[in-house]
């Protein structure tokens, strides 16, 4: 018997997906039935429809009332709009809160403009401090005003001070449910103060031990608390070897601190070392995914898109990088224009301009991949830029050489005409040297701009290889070809 | 006094970039000694020069002394090959373990070529089983079977274990430090245990509770056996609704599950629910950033590359992606050269092909980045794909009807002809419907191909828009205008 109840309720991980093809296949039940419905409206068919629709109504229920709020979450993301406000409905209100932290940006939308104002003062009521302020810029005005007020004043404070610091830095990851102690009693007192508690936070894998002004002296770390002798001091036993964070310090530093000391939490001091909050690697790891996802997106110029949104609105999401595109590609096709007169006299070179662009734009791309990568770990700087554009340069110039040489022959066999060959050499030789500067220098431009590299570096190159392998291809087949 | 032991050791984030500065300071001066005992060889000098070269390399031992493991390996990341190889030879030696698994790949062959098999040996001496199967793709033969000597039999089957998961399975990424307890006694006696031990294992935020034939009964949480009555039974206590992994799951799968359910540790049982490991967060942000770094560089056809690697081995990490697009950029120029006679006479179809080729391009790309993300989320199934393909479609014709408009208009007030005018128009709505049909079908396919989506998706989109782009562009142009 208790062999069947562990079994049961053992999460395993691949049963994520069956669950949601589960909802899904009900949903589609529930579907059938309103279809149905709507065609034969004689009245014993609907009550016989009634009966099964509310029994689809109560297994879906049922069914999403077992379900983990994250799970409830990644299920509605993948629903198209009136699937999502279907089953949005049938949730249990006191998982909203919950739930609506877990959705993507624009799901959020999507879910928050069918709640009314009371559905959502309620909904935030089950959430801490942080993670309203998570939730504030989507939420009404009149929302946050009744939000507040229904906060204690140390809420309050709480709430303020999250929504002061901007959205990439330690301020806005950090939470406020750290756990501090005296140094001067014995680690019995601190279990009998614990024991007190119901529970200890999440990520509780340390107590903060801070002195009368709430000033940090020092970490506690759970396992101490466990293994050590309970008449020790936590003076004794409290590590004062560790990590801590600035609620303004760059999100991207704490990342990469956590993961490179191997944090589960870690105490924010203010400038006079009082604690004030602590970051956990629950945090961490959303951040990271949220960063990853809005930089794979952001390559294309899209902010985060809802994947059921409206075809308007999906569209609007696009035209700005297309925009821009669309513009380097005119200023390119201008650069052609320039040398309509050769392409007449020798059309191979309309044929055979592309190529030199395109792989000049391709190994360009893997430079910027490189330099954008080693920005981000801060592997560059004074010291290594010279060497590291020495080196891009040379294995340019040796890509160039090659590549430069296939594409030269492949121009001499296919139009039978040396020059036209050795042209393409020169050209593709000197473009993938172009690709390599610009492909170096632009990451480091925007880094000290202070974007984000990773985004639009990719656009400016291919301007770039583009306009100046055509430059270069038909300048120098004018000058030595026509 | 207190005050100041505490600031001196609490650690700072920002601090981790000023250490690799003063390093590199010390590393120069170090050098410009260097560089003077070599140009001036007198006796005196030399006696000098000597000094000033010892206090160097002793300063830079006490300050490599002071810091973490994963400190010196991002150090050693940033620094050129010579440089590298001092700093590593001045390391303790009790680090080069530690070192070894923080540093990329690339790094580690430069640091491993440059150690001789004791050594090598020595440093496994410091790791974990799992951490050593994590080197023994570097290491050389011999020294994995003398390795292997050295093991105990439970650490020889951890290491066989680890060594037989693939790569991107739990297998490869659990450890092997679960503390177990059973279910009939009391949280006291578990205390009692505990403090036997030094230290708990790190990341031990629960205790996974077993029967006496190791299979997995629950999980009891190190905040519950801090806050719960001590004479309390542990099968009480324990809860039994947790996430559990088995070794052959995805890894994938596992970090998603780790992110959705904020989980610290879970434990890792095979068939018949045996505890045979545990994963950590820890590993698990390891995982993903390594796992989105080879994303990155992936997409543009490079592995792992050491960021001051050779020019000869970064040229050649180069090759296979730049013949790829060669070819690809081949076959688009044939498809140009088959309508020379149309360019011949309408020069202006050079200048505009590239225009219809490019943006449809961009915007497959769009569509390409949607589907990635949203199959890594595992958001996309049979039941919406067909929904989602024609919302993409819908999009691409918006956006062709809209962006097609503009460079039409652009191509007949540049060359007054309202016929290529729309030409144009209907080429690019054409060319951007294929854009969003191949970015959507192509990581579908890819994925289905049980490949990364992520890697591979761009090539094949941009070969498609290209020579589709001209065949289309090129085609209408000789109907209607030629």
């Amino acid at each position: 018997m208790a062999e069947d109840r562990t079994d049961n309720r053992q999460k395993r991980v691949d049963s994520v997906q069956d669950t949601a093809a589960e909802v899904r296949a009900i949903l589609q039940k529930h579907q059938l039935v309103e279809g149905l419905v709507q065609k034969q409206d004689m009245p014993r068919q609907e009550l016989v429809e009634g009966l099964v629709h509310k029994q689809n109504i109560a297994e879906l229920k049922h069914k999403l009332d077992t379900l983990h709020p994250a799970d409830i979450a990644a299920i509605l993301e993948q629903l198209p709009l009136d699937e999502r406000m279907s089953v949005w409905n049938m949730v249990k209100a006191e998982l909203d809160g919950e739930i609506l932290l877990e959705v993507s940006d624009a799901v959020r939308e999507t879910l928050i403009a069918d709640m009314d104002p009371e559905e959502l003062v309620a909904a935030t009521g089950q959430l801490d401090t942080d993670e309203i302020a998570d939730l504030a810029p989507d939420l009404p005005d009149e929302v946050i005003a009744d939000v507040f007020r229904s906060l204690s004043v140390e809420e309050r404070e709480q709430l303020r001070a999250a929504l002061s610091y901007p959205e990439d830095t330690v301020g806005a990851l950090m939470d406020f449910e750290m756990v501090t102690v005296r140094e001067d009693v014995t680690l019995e007192v601190v279990l009998r103060y614990l024991r007190r508690m119901e529970e200890l936070p999440e990520n509780t894998d340390q107590l903060f031990v801070v002195d009368r002004h709430e000033s940090l002296r020092g970490v506690l770390p759970i396992s101490q608390l466990v293994v050590a002798a309970p008449e020790r001091l936590v003076s004794d036993v409290m590590t004062t070897d560790f990590v801590s964070f600035q609620p303004d310090n760059k999100a991207d530093d704490a990342a990469q601190a956590v993961e490179r000391y191997d944090l589960v939490s870690a105490p924010v001091v203010d400038v006079r070392n009082r604690i004030v909050g602590r970051v956990t690697v629950t945090d961490i790891v959303d951040y990271i995914r949220e960063d990853t996802e809005n930089e794979i997106l952001g390559k294309v110029g899209l902010r985060d898109e809802d994947l059921f949104s409206s075809v308007w609105k999906s569209a609007r999401n696009r035209w700005l990088w297309l925009a821009i595109n669309l513009c380097t590609a005119f200023f390119a096709s201008r650069v052609i224009g320039l040398f309509e007169g050769s392409i007449e006299k020798l059309v191979a070179l309309a044929a055979l301009m592309p190529i030199v662009a395109a792989i000049a734009g391709n190994s360009g791309n893997q430079t910027v991949a490189l330099i954008v990568r080693a920005l981000a770990f801060g592997e560059i700087n004074r010291a290594n830029a010279k060497r590291l554009l020495a080196k891009e340069l040379s294995v340019a110039f040796l890509n160039g050489l090659m590549w430069g040489g296939v594409a030269g022959a492949f121009a001499w066999l296919l139009y039978g005409s040396i020059g036209l060959g050795l042209v393409m050499v020169g050209a593709m030789m000197l473009n993938l040297l172009v690709g390599a500067a610009v492909g170096m220098f632009v990451p480091l431009m925007l880094q000290k701009m202070n974007r984000d590299p990773a985004i639009g570096s990719s656009v400016l190159l291919t301007f770039s290889t583009d306009s100046m392998g055509f430059l270069i291809f038909l300048g120098l087949a004018t000058l030595f070809l026509v």
